[in-house]
C-alpha cells in the first residue's frame, strides 16, 4: 500500500447484517481503490473485558457477524471477478472465544456455554495468553468476505457460499489475495468476522473474534470464469506454528465428518490428559490454534483425517 | 540413531500381503530395538524406468502394497502402545505415480490411465523434475505403518484403520514418532508403501511411489489407552512446499467429500488452463504436492474444503 496516499476509511456504523443485493452501497468506488475499512467483532461488540460465560447463553443472535460495507465497484458486472487484496490488519487488542450451545464440530458433546477472553499486545502482536495454559500465536485475517449473491432477498451470514462470505480461511491474512465471482453490478463488497487467530476448521465454532481495522485494494477482472473463491498467499502459512512442530491425533473411517470429530475429540482426551485442562477449554484452544487436514482421502473405504496441534503454544 | 550400533536389517524378501495375526514373524525384537528395513515400492517392482502408461491397466493387484514384516515385539500385549520412531529414510531414486483406473478422488472423471516416471538424485534429494512442468521437492516417508488387527483373517492392505496401515499421513517422515495400539500378542509391525512425496489428501490415489531403506526403533509403553493412531513431528512439516506460499482453490458445500472433489478439481482447471498441462498430468502433480486442508467445519451447513498448490514447483 502507498504510505503517502489518502485511503478512504469506512466506519463500521457502515455495517449490515445478513447478505442481500438490495442493500443500498455505502460507497462507489473505482476499481484499484484502496479502502481502509473499520469492523466490529462478530458480536457486534456485545463482549467485553468484563463479560462473562453467563453472558454466551443470552447473547442478541440477531446482533451475529455484522460485515462493513456493502461497497459498490464501478464497472462490475456478473460474469467478473473481483480480486481482493488484504493489504493489513490492525487489530484492536481485545478478544473472545466461546462454545455457543448448539454451534460447533463437538456441540453434542459440549453442551455447556463456556468464554474465554484474550487481551494482547496491538504492536508486537506477541503470542496471546490462554490463561495459564498457554499462549497462542497470532495471525490476524478476515473470516468474512464477500459479495452479494444474485438471488434476491435476505441470505443468512452464517453459511459460506460461491459468492464467499464466512469463508473462515485463516490464510485470508496480510498480504494474500482473493478472487471471488461477482453476481451483481457493482459486486457489493462486504468484509468482517475479524479473527486475531483461528486454526483450520475453526472447530469450536469461534476463533479469537477481535474488532480490527483492515485495508484492502479492490481490482476489477472482467468477464472470467471463476467456479468459487480462490486465494492466492504470498509465502508461507503456517510459520507462526510449526516451529516446534505438532502433536497430531487421527480420526479414521468412511466419513470424513466423523473422522474429524474423532481426530478432534482424541486431541481434547489427550490436552485434558496430559496439560491438566478442562474440556471445554481445551475445545477452544483447539479452535485457535490447531488444523484439521485430510491425510489420505482415496484408500477405500476408510479415509484419515488428522488434526494437528502445534506444540509452540506450550513453549 | 546410534551410527556406530550394529542394526539387523530386515530384507525386503520379507514382505506380506494383506494383514492377518497368523502370519509368521520374521524377526523377534526386544523392546528398544533399531532396525533397518528394506522395503519394495507399492508395485512390488512392477514398474521400471521402462514402464509405459499401457502397463498400469494391467498390472496385477493381488502384489498391490508389500508390506516388510511382521516383527514380534516381545513383551507386547493387547492394550498396549507401540512407539515407532522414524528415524530415516534412504531413498533408491525411482518412482513412479500412476492415475489406476477406477482409483482416487476423481476417478469418475479420470477413467483412463497415467502413468509418470520420476528420477531423482538420492544424495541431494533435490526437488524432482516432473516433465518440463514443475520441480516437485521431496519428502520421503512411509505411507503404510501398522501392527496386526485382533480380528482373525487376511485383511486387505488398502484400507487404514485403528491399528494403523495404509494411513498415507505425508509427515510420517525422518523423526516423526508414530503411536499404534496393540491388538495382539507381539504387536506383529510391519512398514512399506514407501514414498518420496506425497500432499495431504493422496489425491490421485498414488504418490512417488519409490523403493527405500528405512531405519525405525520400536518402543513398547504399557497398557496406555489409545483410541487411533497418534503422531508427533520433531518441527515443521511443510517448509520444503511452503516458501513461495500457495495457490488455493476452494471447494464449498454441505459435504466434505463433495467439497473436496470441488477444490481438487478446480485446481485441476486452473492447471490446465494457466499452466498447460493435460488434465491427467495436472491431477498427478496435485497429488504428490498439494495439501487437502478443512478451512472450516462449522459454519451450518455449509463448510469450506481448501486445496493448497504450492507454487514453488514453478520456480
Amino acid at each position: 500500500m502507498c504510505q503517502n496516499c489518502l485511503v478512504k476509511t469506512i466506519h463500521s456504523v457502515n455495517s449490515h447484517f445478513g447478505w442481500d443485493h438490495s442493500f443500498t452501497p455505502v460507497e462507489r468506488v473505482a476499481p484499484g481503490t484502496t479502502l481502509q475499512m473499520n469492523c466490529r467483532d462478530s458480536s457486534n461488540g456485545y463482549f467485553t473485558a468484563h463479560s462473562q460465560v453467563a453472558d454466551v447463553s443470552v447473547m442478541p443472535f440477531d446482533q451475529i457477524n455484522p460485515v462493513t460495507g456493502p461497497i459498490y465497484v464501478e464497472g462490475a458486472e456478473p460474469g467478473d471477478v473481483l480480486k481482493i487484496t488484504l493489504d493489513s490488519f490492525k487489530p484492536g487488542g481485545f478478544g473472545w472465544t466461546a462454545n455457543i450451545p448448539g454451534f460447533g464440530l463437538l456441540a453434542d458433546q459440549f453442551q455447556a456455554p463456556a468464554l474465554a477472553l484474550w487481551h494482547y499486545d496491538t504492536q508486537s502482536l506477541a503470542p496471546a495468553a490462554f490463561g495459564d495454559f498457554a499462549k497462542v500465536p497470532l495471525k490476524p485475517f478476515a473470516g468474512t468476505v464477500g459479495v452479494a449473491p444474485a438471488e434476491a432477498g435476505l441470505h443468512s451470514i452464517v453459511p459460506p457460499r460461491r459468492v464467499g462470505g464466512n469463508l473462515d480461511i485463516r490464510d485470508l491474512a496480510a498480504g494474500s489475495i482473493l478472487y471471488l465471482p461477482v453476481e451483481v453490478a457493482g459486486a457489493l463488497f462486504s468484509i468482517g468476522d475479524t479473527h486475531a487467530a483461528q486454526g483450520d476448521g475453526e472447530v469450536c465454532g469461534t476463533a479469537i473474534e477481535s474488532a480490527m481495522d483492515v485495508v484492502v485494494k479492490l481490482d476489477l477482472i472482467k468477464q472470467t470464469p471463476l467456479a468459487t473463491p480462490r486465494f492466492s498467499t504470498p509465502g508461507p502459512v503456517t510459520r507462526h506454528l510449526d516451529s516446534a512442530g505438532y502433536e497430531a491425533f487421527t480420526g479414521i473411517g468412511p466419513d470424513l465428518m466423523q473422522a474429524a470429530r474423532q481426530a478432534v475429540a482424541n486431541t481434547i482426551d489427550w490436552l485434558c490428559r496430559e496439560h491438566h485442562m478442562p474440556a471445554e477449554q481445551a475445545y477452544m484452544l483447539c479452535s485457535v490454534c490447531g488444523d484439521l487436514r485430510i491425510s489420505e482421502i482415496v484408500d477405500l473405504p476408510n479415509w484419515v483425517v488428522s488434526f494437528y496441534f502445534p506444540k509452540v503454544v506450550f513453549q
